[in-house]
């Protein structure tokens, strides 16, 4: 395992005091691992707090700031973060109006925000949760009871934290996130594995010319194995995937992620297929993302996510944003 | 040789279809390979053509927009353009104001960026050049006489890109870009090789425990290998070798740039180590890049790249910027 670490065991500490040392917009309290605003809750702006294992990197720390997420809990490398991170985050991000939990289907993330959520309910937040499972590759797996979620958070988070910017109480901030991740579905296909850094070794084996389908986040198993194929069959299965589910038509805002290790001319030869599949269905991608957004540490190979738009929907994923990770128009 | 590919021969090509259906803000012409702003040049500001090998994405075509880069060529995978994409850019983004290019120091690049420049000023377009030398890791190198371009084309690229946004003359900006180049520094590490598709074997091999330090952006041999190590003395031996070439205090701009297949949460590990560094010789991020910008197809490692600001750069680096890889602040 050749990595770029101090140790194991120090793998989200040394990173977030990258992070704070990077960015000035952020606050960082490595002690508890949470990433939250610099500026601190806005008073009668809803709070939306999210979280999960580390090894997504931008997803979530990379996402807070100004129009998307007021705080991020990083918990160990493919493991959930705990409760008293969360009751801590949303504690610290609410500014009376409320706070928001956008929480992706994995099993430990659901139980542990729906404790802290309980308990900070007890102490007078109110706090709604979404969850986000919009990964069609597989229904019940590793991890989780039903679908996983995963590009779709990027898209709950940066819908949701417009909406919440523009002051919008926390029923309509819940209803959208909602919404988003009704109209969204991912597909993801690994060439190669990863290797989580306390464990030190691969968490899968691909043999040379074998590709995994239907992929999770944390090399969870998809739906099969298959020999290694050009792009564009590759991508035809997955949109195949992702169409069977919810046919694609009209305005979509697309993203083609990739995994880690996957380099971007690869990521961009993926996207001119996934235009190519989207304009036989006569659907557009009028929205677009093409890079690494919602990773799985250096894992080879990308993931499609696909939302179906409205117009209140593009003008919300339009609206500014200022994060490490996503960023324009402010 | 696992990729994401169509064919080896249509890397460039399929990647450039991505890059038109992905950012309605370009134009692509995949044809004559050459991505283009797709407001076209405005009469009066000085047009920047950039351009190299492709498999560093987003570098060049990434940069490519508002307060950046005007148009940019792709060679083939880590190949230097011809002049005839060269002096079709160069046409294309003339407003009258004359066109500066932005040259890494690779022999390729730098005689057809040359033969381009001269056929162009002989049909009447002014052109100045800039060579970008920013890697102290070796002196003279495979492609290279001199030392190579390598981040620091990122900081020429949009600090030039700005001042000539905001309608000053070429001689200028040219200056600007020298200035830039002449106080930026940089030092790469590769934990791995990577393959390029048309050659299908890893550019060179690197044992298990092995690191290679100063390594080029194509897979050029660097200083040394050296035993992997713990990211901080990694970054220490980085950082030694720029600050012995060009002695760190005061404001500066930092880039950690992954080389493709290195994790952003070890990116952040290793902007920790040089923030610590440069607090060690009293200087700080002033501002910050951390993420893959100047890449190396999926070769695992980063390169770092300070630049020592003075106001003036400062400004223009916070000034707006509206291209696929970097975005902010209009």
């Amino acid at each position: 395992m050749k990595k770029l670490i101090n140790g194991t065991d120090t793998v989200v500490a040394d990173a977030l005091r990258g992070m704070a040392a990077a960015h000035p917009g952020l606050r960082v309290d490595i002690e508890n691992r949470i990433v939250f605003r610099a500026s601190g809750p806005r008073p009668g702006k809803v709070g939306l707090v999210s979280g999960g294992g580390s090894g997504h990197e931008p997803l979530h720390g990379g996402f807070v700031g100004y129009g998307m997420l007021d705080a991020a809990c990083p918990g160990e490398v493919f493991t959930s973060p705990v409760p008293d991170q969360m009751i801590e985050a949303t504690k610290g991000v609410d500014g009376g109006a409320g706070v928001l939990h956008i929480v992706k289907n994995y099993t430990g993330d659901v139980l542990n925000f729906q404790m802290a959520a309980e308990l900070c309910e007890d102490e007078g937040v109110e706090v709604t949760s979404v969850l986000i499972n919009d990964d069609v590759a597989v229904q019940d797996s590793l991890y989780t009871a039903g679908r996983r979620g995963t590009g779709a958070t990027l898209f709950v988070e940066k819908i949701a934290g417009a909406l919440a910017e523009s002051g919008a109480p926390l029923s309509e901030v819940a209803q959208i996130a909602t919404d988003v991740n009704a109209r969204s579905r991912s597909f993801g296909v690994a060439l190669s594995a990863c290797t989580v850094p306390a464990a030190g070794k691969p968490t899968f084996e691909l043999n040379d010319n074998e590709i995994e389908l239907g992929i999770g986040i944390h090399g969870e198993p998809g739906r099969t194995r298959a020999p290694h194929a050009e792009a564009r069959e590759i991508v035809r299965i997955a949109m195949d995937a992702i169409n069977d589910d919810m046919p694609l038509s009209g305005e979509t805002l697309v993203m083609v992620n990739g995994m880690g290790g996957t380099p971007l001319l690869e990521q961009y030869i993926v996207f001119a297929e996934v235009a190519a599949y989207l304009a036989e269905k006569g659907a557009t991608p009028a929205r677009s993302l093409v890079g690494n957004y919602v990773t799985s540490l250096e894992m080879q190979g990308f993931s499609v996510t696909v939302c179906r738009l409205t117009d209140e929907l593009a003008r919300l994923w339009d609206a500014p944003v200022e994060t490490p990770g996503l960023r324009w128009g402010r």
